[in-house]
């Protein structure tokens, strides 16, 4: 049987819920059989029927979900709950699913804030449940194999990393629009204490960190609120100090018009370089001091195991975001398979961003917005 | 509910079932519920355990499944077939399912030669049934982009079409490896009078003529076989000649070492020009004479409806072949609940290949090989 | 002392006078001394009076200034004629430069026909002076490279070359305004059978030939005349065979809008395969069955001698049109310079397009010109 | 007649000088006609015979060469002295230069230190005569139209600059191999009190404030060295705020392993941004909130005046970095033709980086320097 899933959040409107039900769907893996999709729950149910859900497993809120489905029978209640809504949520919902029994598969940022996310973490430690947070640039396979050579220590020990979150879309006010995905996000209340570095910023920490191995001593902060009556910031410009010495600039902005989504990362190393752009995601360019450039390309032969595990085509046929996203949902269902069956947990599966880089990526958070609040130039990164 | 499909063909070790399946489940429309997936009954079970189907519709052979699923009740019998067989099945099946009362939708090319696509246009008229053929280049975005603009007659009238379609991976003589893939493509049985233009070549001509409109009047081929042994042509040159005075040119390959998947389309017209390519689908670059290169993305607002209603996500976020291609489930499937509820077929449906695609295709086929085997320069195609 | 070049052509208006004298000064090898810019003995002075010549010896005709120069001393006098008219008269001024004395390095197509390129082979033989061609994309040091790498046989024997030169700027009838490159190219009297094939079709075979060592054994070709009221060709489709069974694929054009200067060449063969575009001249793609792609710079450490000794710059710092150019003038100058101190030619100045290519090249287009014409479908080529 | 030039520096080995001599040749502006190519006599005088000079017109030093050279005719003597060598002789050559009535063109970093820089602006003025320094990708056609387009509003205020230097050359210590180019750029004597940043980074500074209008007020950097046993920075990572609330990201680097002569520009302002690569340098990329993406390409018909004074070549015909370089040669020597028959200065001419920009660079070194060895977030640059 496919792996059982609920839905907290991603109603009408929503952007990032129906990414996540295309990566549930797209390897037959795992089936959405019940959402509380809105709190208002004719909304809710709606949405349901939209998606072909018995009407009886569409809720109005995610603690009746969660109280409901925890009373049906163990083979067909959810397994876990797939949580979409704004960051405010990402919190009580997780908790709530957590102490119903259900393992946990969250967007990103884990939560409102670090104290939160420490709860979290003492939740997940306590009910020994699957926790998974959609860091899903990680997913792409170039993006596994640039970690593997790093790792393998082809390109020597790294001397500086790039990495680089451009957006464009927020460069107007496009909150007083009534856009959804502009709105919360501008809004503290909802999206914590920070815009651009929350959102997309963490996201570049994430990779940063997920393909070098290294991890952040000290930052220095330059956060920037360009568009005239936004209180949080969308723009950030940031140095950084890895420990044993490598050096790297961190940049995120959402008001560098014409940048569509534009995550990339330049990695040097003390034997080669490597770059990677998310927008042409299945081309990985290697470089060195003394041979011609090499290019990568998703589904080559030469590839290894860590990309191959997470490529479905043969070269040349393009996979994107989607199928990355994917990726994420394929190992996460694969470990609640795993953890069904009293079975250890897949190769694959190991590699999930979980409570740890939930933790991590809410202390940078509030590191970062300290820094730049600072008039210290270093600011010490030691969680 | 979702709409229920059968698949034939596509058991362990395929490629183009799998693709199939992915992008039939990717926007949670269409549910796979049985299955003829190996001449071998074993086989096909084990198959269709994997994909979690009822073990009692998973069929040792099309023939079995028609006739089982046909004795279902209405609204648990499948609603169409997808076949994903080699090229020699094609016909068989999907007269069976035809005649069965099932929709189909066929991989490509539609049968192994042009009279069986001229037989099997009386059967889907004969039925009444839908018919769609994969041309799934068709279902990208930025190439329903390419059509609308050629016909609003931004570029002026059509002076020259450049198609390539160039791939590598038949460079040496995969065959005698054993994969599946090559094994059936270079046998004539299986694969009909071609290999190279019968696989890829009809794709790129009907690119061609899907974005532009224009319809060819006669050609000039010279098809090679380059990999000793190999009976069929492993690379095709042709000149073109359309209706209206257009001059183009048309060539594949598979034995274009390290080109992946590499169809591409440029269209010259005497007002601009236009350029696409596969492997970089979600850019579109116009050019005029007298101003900047545009180069237009998938998700950008200025973009048509057409495009629009092929596309899942923002700016920035790559869709790729899975999506190109589940756009053509997603119309397909709009169709066959459209038919069932009596409504007239949506817009985006009309725009599926369908069987008059499958019999120009056919007799474009024929028209290149007859061509290549004759001294006359121009070889009239007047289908 | 640096070498001594009398100019004819290249008067005020002319677009490839300019590029030669910028070509020849770069490397400060070569002086102009003389001219015969225009057959306006008044514009002519004008144009040498730009330059900072004596006024004495800017000549009205090339007649003149060859009659002139001979009488000079022999450390004062021209050394060699470059020729940059139109196609007209390529032909009579070689001549006469040669029967002067004079070395010669022409513009091509080297004469208006194929009689008159055998009959310039005769005196080029008689007098034994030196004659070069600026088939200029030649080069290029990227373009050495890749005829090394097909020399040494690392990419097997070849199977496929394609090459393509479109262009846009002829897709109206810029010739009506005056222009004076469209003028004299559009025109039989000035131009010779052809426009464009004749203008940039003979440079794609050139280059074919140059970097794969095959040599075109069949054509088969399709020229239009795409805007309304022009007499020669605008455009060209062409299928070729080589000798030794390669086959390939040459189109020009002048009406592909947008296209600016757009040669570029891809080299397939059994091992592997190269492409190489003349608008971003300083990288080399090289393509491999089962390992990444390599893309070669023009600059690396990594590269032949032949590509060592027509680069400048470091790596990084991009050499264009004009330094290729000049790498054609410098060696030329190389061996004028031989040649005066009875030395044998550097091995650099061996490469340059000679009276060989000049003659290949003419029959080359007048076999281009008469397949069009023809209903057969293979024109031979045996030159 | 053409313009007299004397060299200072550029002996065999050289690289700078040897880039200088073909930007000064390109055009037929200039003529070399004396050096102190190197500080040894014998040396200098092999250099200059290689370069067809007269012989008595080869010093063994600068102070002799200006010495000798202002004994000579007004008409035969130089007119201008172009400066070539290591770092810490540009002051005393300038100065000697000017002193005896030499207009000067030097290498950037215009000086050792701020000090001399200001020292040499005050002799600049006291001499009346020109003064330009060759930062040389201001001279690039398209950097022209990047500027045009920022001043003409078309990009709205500025918010966010990005500009990159990163270079790979010196990831190893190449000084100790003897290499020239790496000898005195890593030794504080000749290069002064930075390596990266006096190297490339002063370019970047002066790329951003040029384009952009923009002055920077405040910055925060890092300067590393990562080689073992090297003394100067090899890396340097900047934040930047500019006057009127831009903010920015500057870095450079010698150890990006792979990366060849990377400069490169972002600019985003309200409106639109722009974005140019030197490696690429005729494409300059044109990004708006509501349309197409905008590829401009150098010779298009649509570039600003700036651009077009600065291009050779129609579209397609790359041009390249000895062009750009010799824009400045080109309109250094009119300006000295200009002051000569005492005319104003032409419009092009007055572009040219000059006195002010010498002082403004080595400030900015200073600055970056001081910003790097301190612990204050922000150091403010006033100059």
């Amino acid at each position: 049987m496919k792996i059982r899933m609920g839905m907290i959040g991603g109603g009408q409107g929503a952007f990032i819920g129906a990414v996540h039900r295309m990566a549930a769907a797209l390897d037959g893996q795992i089936e959405l059989v019940a959402g509380a999709f809105s709190s208002d729950a004719a909304r809710s149910k709606a949405t349901g029927r939209e998606l072909f859900l018995a009407e009886d497993r569409c809720y109005g809120s995610y603690e009746e979900m969660f109280e409901a489905e925890a009373q049906l029978p163990a083979d067909h209640r959810i397994e876990f709950a797939a949580i979409v809504t704004p960051n405010f949520l990402h919190f009580p919902v997780a908790k709530s699913a957590l102490e119903h029994g259900f393992h946990v598969l969250s967007d990103k940022p884990a939560t409102l804030d670090l104290a939160e996310a420490k709860e979290l973490a003492k939740i997940v430690a306590r009910t020994g449940l699957l926790y998974g947070l959609t860091h899903n640039y990680t997913g792409y396979p170039l993006v596994k194999e640039a970690r593997d050579i790093v790792r393998s220590g082809r390109l020597g020990a790294i001397r500086k990393v790039i990495v680089e979150y451009p957006q464009g879309w927020l460069a107007q006010r496009l909150e007083d629009s009534g856009q959804k995905q502009a709105d919360w996000r501008t809004d503290p209340k909802r999206a914590g204490i920070t815009c651009c570095f929350g959102d997309i910023g963490t996201h570049a920490e994430n990779l940063a960190e997920y393909v070098t191995g290294l991890k952040i001593e000290a930052l220095c902060a330059d956060l920037t609120t360009f568009v005239p009556g936004r209180v949080l910031d969308d723009d950030a410009n940031v140095l950084l100090r890895f420990h044993g010495g490598a050096k790297g600039i961190l940049h995120a902005s959402q008001i560098s018009i014409g940048e569509e989504n534009g995550l990339n990362l330049r990695v040097h190393g003390e034997k080669g370089s490597l770059a990677w752009r998310q927008e042409e995601p299945n081309t990985l360019v290697l470089r060195w001091p003394d041979r011609p450039r090499e290019v990568v390309r998703a589904g080559n032969a030469s590839l290894g195991a860590a990309a191959k595990a997470n490529t479905r085509l043969p070269m040349g046929h393009p996979e994107g975001f989607l199928e990355a996203f994917a990726n994420l949902y394929r190992h996460f269902a694969a470990a609640v398979r795993a953890r069904k069956e009293g079975k250890p947990l897949p190769a694959a599966s190991l590699d999930l961003p979980g409570i740890d880089d939930a933790v991590r990526g809410m202390a940078f958070i509030e590191a970062v917005v300290a820094s730049s609040r600072s008039g210290e130039k270093w600011y010490p990164f030691s969680y």
